[in-house]
Formats: C-alpha cells, sequence, structure tokens
C-alpha cells in the first residue's frame, strides 16, 4: 500500500469564499503515482468545508445566501461562542452543513468523478492563511 | 491491496425520491471478496445525495417536507443559479444538507452497519438516469 | 495491509449531548499499531452523528440552540415518523445537519488533525447506551 500527504494552503481576502481546487488535488494524485485507491480531502480549520459540488458561480451566490439565512453571522452577540472574543459562531455553523471533508474514489490515476463534480473549499471565516490536507492511499 | 469499482444506476420517475440501494451495494462487496477495508458509496451528481438512515417512508416524507421547508423548490426565479436555464438550484443545496456520499467499514466480509442502518440514494431532481459510484478498497 | 476494528460504547444521560471522543480513537490508533492509513468513525445508530469542531462549551449549546430551531423536537406530532411510536424524528434530521461519520488521515502514527480538530459524538436521541465504529486501515 502507498501512501500520501500533502498541505494545501489558501488565503481568501474576504470572509467567505469557495475557491475550486480540483487541479491541486489532481496534482496532488499525479504526484503520489497511485492508480487505484482512495482520497481524502478535508479542511483542516473547524470553520472552513471541503465539498463537491458544480463549478458555477450563480450557485455559489445562492449557496452563500442561503448559509446566511440559516445561520447569520450578525447579531454576533446571540452566539455564545462569540463570548470568548470570536465573531465567528456562524462559521462553525455553515461548515456543518457544507461538511469537512470529501472522499473521492481513484480509478485508473484519475479522481473518479461524475461529469459536473469539481472539489471546493468553502471559507466561512477568511482573511488569513488556512490549510487543507490531502490524503492518498492505494496502490 | 484488492480494489473494486462498480456503477449504479436509477431512474427516479420523481423530481425527488429516496431508494434503499443497500441490496445492491452488498452485491458489489460479495462481488469484490473484499473481507477487510472500506466502501465509499457516492452520487456521481450533484443534484443527488447517498446517505445512511431508516428505511421508514414517513421519515422519508418528513425528509422531503423538511427538506422542501429549508430550500424550497419555489420560487425558482429566486436562485441565481436557475438564470442558467436550469430549475434545480434548491436540489443542489438539499443535496448539501443530506451529503454526497458514505464512508462504511468492511468486517469478516460484510457492511459494517448499526442495527438500522441502510443506504439510500435521494434524488432531488429526478426524472432521469443517474449514478452511484461504489469503490471498495482492502483485502 | 493492517486493519483494526472497535465499538466504542456511550450512554449519555440527557436526550441531546456532544461527548469529545478523541482520547479514545487515539487509543484505538495506538492500538492498531497503523502508521499511515485512513480511519473511520461514524455512529452506528441513525439518530446520532460523529463529527469534527471544536471543543468549546459555548459552540455546543450554539450548536443545540441552532439544530432545534431547525428541526424542533416538539410538536412531535408534526412529525409522521412518530406515527410509528417514537418520538425521535427531530433527531434523524439533526444527525443529518451534523453528519453520520468522519474520515480522518492517519500520518506517522497520529490522526492528522489541525490545531483545533477533535472528534465528538453528538446525541440526539440518548438515555440509552449507543455505539461508534472505528475502522483503521493502512500500514
Amino acid at each position: 500500500m502507498k501512501s500520501y500527504r500533502q498541505e494545501l494552503w489558501f488565503h481568501a481576502l474576504t470572509r467567505r469564499a469557495f475557491i475550486n481546487i480540483t487541479p491541486q488535488v489532481e496534482e496532488c494524485l499525479r504526484v503520489s503515482g497511485i492508480q487505484e485507491g482512495l482520497c481524502l480531502v478535508n479542511a483542516m480549520h473547524i470553520t472552513a468545508s471541503v465539498f463537491i459540488n458544480d463549478d458555477e458561480r450563480g450557485l455559489h451566490q445562492d449557496y452563500d445566501d442561503w448559509l446566511e439565512q440559516l445561520a447569520p453571522h450578525e447579531p454576533v452577540g446571540k452566539y455564545r461562542h462569540n463570548r470568548t472574543g470570536e465573531d465567528n459562531a456562524d462559521a462553525h455553523l455553515k461548515r456543518q452543513i457544507m461538511g469537512r471533508e470529501v472522499v473521492v474514489a481513484v480509478s485508473g490515476g484519475r479522481l473518479d468523478f461524475g461529469p459536473w463534480e469539481r472539489i471546493f473549499y468553502g471559507e466561512f471565516d477568511g482573511r488569513r492563511r488556512k490549510r487543507v490536507l490531502v490524503k492518498i492511499i492505494g496502490e
């Protein structure tokens, strides 16, 4: 069994952002040389997500509106977590909706995707450098 | 290390549906001959889910009502994604709540389930043929 | 390839609870002797979650309030599932928001975590003994 590990760094300039990280994950897989296996991609931070969906700008705006409706950033004082001096409680909630991680099949040396599947980093408390972990195991 | 790959096709006749796909996944595992490992089951489409819960019709109706409340199909014009000519933005949102994939332990040649765990395909934009990927690795 | 399997039992005394299970999972990994691989941790019950987030009490109260707002326990009669004699339909919904499972990379014999990542058992229908499955594969 082979294994491969890589950290990817991202720095969103806004509080919230969706970044297509598929090319970086594909590059990790190429470097790993793994042909058959599983590829885990997870946010290493608890106010961010990794998820798979469509690379369509309108949809990303819909996600942003929807998440803000389900778990609004303001008023920041309504969240107990923010009494610790943070203002990012909503980001911890939004991340649970969008998920921490994806596991992607590796088949024939490629990410085994359906036609529109792309991997995104979802940032809900940005404006600083944060990491995604890629771990691939297989042969 | 062994690996096994199979696509399962489903054609829901309604826009939304929940289909118990446990027997098909169990059959994949049997054919794979894998005794110990991990089994990934994921929707290959971004308006569908694979999730694990109870095979109880009333609960599925509760899920449908609840998802429709959290991310209503109509008015379709309220979603930016639908300006691309689609009417399925809500399906992309619902799928994030229910999830893209499950990873199930394989132990002693069986799906290592708790007493009520069953695998479902959740369709949120049906009336066409769509796929689920099963990838099993182990020994 | 090595594999390791362990069940962890929990008995929350309240209907809803969040329990940090990171030490138990770390102990599983130590016993397994696996250095590189993937660690699956999943609820074996369909009214409970395993998720990764912050070990901060205020945040957990925020989660509880938020989940109760998105999928209220009462009135129990509004859920079709509860006509089967259950009163836990809301728990099946809450569990979908928080997720069934996490997959954690194993690197150098350790859970490959970001700075604040901790694993939690999320109970939404407690007051009885329930199980979490830990399955680790690798070398």
